[in-house]
């Protein structure tokens, strides 16, 4: 069954790349008012989409852009198939500045066996090439081999404002299922699927340093009181030790050690440190000692001052002392870390020093949990098996040093783990001008799919 | 003749404020174009009233605002007499913000035996104070006791942009005076006369640190190069010691220890270091150890930063790694300290620092020499026993922790010392809405300026 599938979606690959360049004309920018009417059309778009696929599709809206939720019949699988979760978003990013762009954003165009348009790997190209799959398998297989759910939201761009309140509405339906699908990352490269099973948490600080009730004349004032940009500067200079190790007491406590069997996996990756920081201009990898960039990224937490503001930041010179100076301090953090601790450690770490009179106002803007799926599930296998059938190779198993929010509402409100593949690549400009997608990935996509939701069959629901 | 003089300036004193109300009147500021006319009338009204005082007077354009320039006819005070050059300027700020004036900024109006106005103490009233000084000696004595010179700017306010060349343009007849005359500063209280002989240079420097040739996503970064943010933060921290003093090597080489001397009249002033850091909401002085805080603000150098910027600053969070941050940086400088020396041994010290690969754009915005000026000159003795005659004691010797770069212009330009002795008070509320001038105050200039005149004619000039 599985090869008449793949052999139809090879067939029909001309008229899937139509159907996605029709999605991709809707310019669905969720973070832009304008656009809402557009919004809605891609929801509108996606539900029919997924209507044609065989799922019964409703559009939902909520106070933000709709979520399009769609389920197939209860009688489509056999009784024990698992139940799979897929979790994609119809809307993306502002496509300025538009004069970077080659063809227009909103006017899908292929190039080079690549396809060119604002959301077309991120994540239109990704959630199509699931439809695509669900569409072969209801066209040749006549039924779907799992029970499927499609939940397509419209505010990923824009910060899920409105899932987590969706995820706890429709708590019950969501949470019967094995598994959430995911198909928002990307390949290790061209040649190489991946799986992401491990993502870093977060956690965002805003700090101000006051002391005098205005800004000061620096010639009157200087050097009779603690200047708080001075001081600031102080405290934050001591965030890290001369082995670039956080400084914060108890900041590597919880953190998950990275096993053998990862660090033996990674070594076979290939990662060039040089080719990754020279593409950002960056000559000298710096870090925590004792660990190679791609553990850096990946396992261990970090530190960074995002952003630094207070006193006079215009042109030429203002003598001033700021009556305040501010920053903007944040943490990545490894599995295991938790957001609620590493907050507490900084901010008793901040009230440690002697800042001379000045007063802290920290403000804990937010925490996002770690997450680290197991590599062992039965879903995890059987996305191996697809890949070894549809790349001719297993993929290999990655982390990511960033955070994805819905994962962590996912495990916490549904109790579910997911499985994260992606068909993208480093270099297809998402959020930048000439987003693409490689149409080979796309169709690695679609046949990945197909073959997934066959590996599935074969497990029995929990 | 002094005391009919005086006598006279008493009777006087209601036409005075009349006067004085007339250039408070004319809103001349020096910043905004939309004023230019007014600054232009300004400069006429200022060039009439030193007419009408018995100078010859010029009203020169520059560049930017007219220079009033005024001279006693050569025969008009005895051969051999000094030759006194006074400085004012005829500009004011902007009266912004509007609302919170009790009166309207430009109608000055005398309440409670104060007049209140824009620029009734900087430097209108001052200015006056000195031309009705003039003008009583004109009326009652008939002709000057020594040979005056006023040079009344319009630019003090935005920088004195094109003083510099004015000096250099009139350099050979500027620099034939024996000392420059300046009322711009206050008095130490209301009951004490001061005359201010020393003043703090600066040094100005806008620093950028740089890595990523483009700002970061700290998820996928975050933890492998230096975050220029938190470089910065590192190297600025380290300026100071644990006793409160700057790092740089060599910084305190030069600085001109303060004298017993010094010492003793200073202790002898009832300085309130409560009430000084009190005023502006800061309870704990802090800065360098093993000295005083008038000691600090008069007569040590200090280094502040001024304001820090990169990354991001507004509401709420974004997660990047900025690829630079910068900071204004500048130095109070301590007489005998020189700015270019200064300047190089920053300059030396923060490249000293390990920046992991990160990269500086120093830019040296401007430096201003520290001024002392002799406190045994005979023009310093002449002032105090003008304020002996008419304050009833003699002046303390104070120092300024601020930079009045004209000083420094008269002395290389011209070769001359300046003598500061000014009539304001602390509670003025000079740049800031509902500044005022004590009509006590006003009087006692306009008497200690004629006195003044009478006390120099007994010096034979250089």
């Amino acid at each position: 069954m599985i090869d008449a599938i793949l052999k139809h979606i090879a067939a029909d690959q001309s008229a899937a790349v139509e159907r996605l360049k029709a999605l991709l004309a809707i310019p669905s920018v969720s973070t832009d008012p304008a656009y809402t009417k557009d919004m809605k059309c891609a929801a509108d778009w996606v539900a029919g989409a997924l209507l044609e696929a065989g799922l019964h599709a409703t559009v939902y809206p909520t106070k933000g852009h709709p979520v399009v939720l769609a389920q197939s019949s209860r009688d489509a699988a056999p009784t024990g198939a698992p139940r799979v979760l897929f979790y994609g978003h119809y809307d993306v990013q502002p496509p300025d500045p538009l004069d970077l762009w080659k063809t227009p954003p909103f006017e899908p165009t292929v190039r080079d066996g690549k396809i060119y348009a604002r959301g077309a790997v991120d994540d239109k190209g990704q959630v199509v090439a699931f439809i695509e799959a669900l569409r072969a398998w209801k066209k040749i297989g006549g039924k779907l081999p799992v029970h499927v759910t499609a939940l397509i939201e419209g505010e990923e761009e824009c910060g899920s404002s409105h899932l987590h309140d969706f995820l706890i509405t429709h708590q019950k339906e969501l949470a019967a299922h094995d598994f959430v699908l995911i198909s928002d990352t990307t390949l290790w490269n061209r040649e190489t699927p991946a799986i992401t099973y491990g993502l870093r948490g977060l956690q965002y600080f805003d700090i101000q340093l006051h002391n005098s009730n205005r800004d000061l004349h620096s010639g009157v004032y200087g050097g009779t009181l603690a200047n708080p940009a001075t001081i600031l500067t102080q405290v934050l200079g001591r965030l890290f030790d001369e082995q670039g190790r956080v400084t914060i007491p108890g900041f590597y406590d919880d953190v998950l050690p990275v096993t053998d069997a990862e660090r033996q996996q990674w070594a076979t990756l290939g990662f060039d440190e040089k080719e990754f920081l020279g593409a950002i201009g960056v000559a000298t990898p710096w870090g925590e000692a004792g660990y190679g960039t791609l553990e850096r990224r990946w396992t261990r937490p970090s530190c960074d001052v995002n952003g630094l503001y207070g006193g006079y930041g215009g042109a030429g010179a203002k003598t001033v002392i700021p009556s305040f100076a501010g920053a903007k301090v944040s943490f990545r953090l490894a599995p295991n870390q938790n957001s609620k601790k590493i907050a507490a450690a900084f901010d008793r770490w901040l009230r440690s020093h002697d800042v001379h009179g000045c007063r802290w106002q920290i403000n804990d803007l937010h925490g996002a949990e770690p997450v680290i799926a197991p590599t062992d599930s039965p879903w995890v296998a059987a996305a191996q098996r697809a890949f070894t059938r549809t790349a001719g190779r297993k993929a290999v198993l990655v982390r990511e040093g960033a955070t994805i929010p819905v994962v962590i509402d996912f495990k916490r409100v549904l109790g579910l783990d997911s499985l994260l593949i992606g068909f993208g690549l480093e270099d297809d400009c998402i959020h930048s001008p000439n987003e693409k997608f490689d149409l080979d990935c796309f169709a690695l996509g679609c046949r990945t799919h197909a073959a997934l939701l066959a590996e599935l069959a074969d497990i029995r629901s929990k």
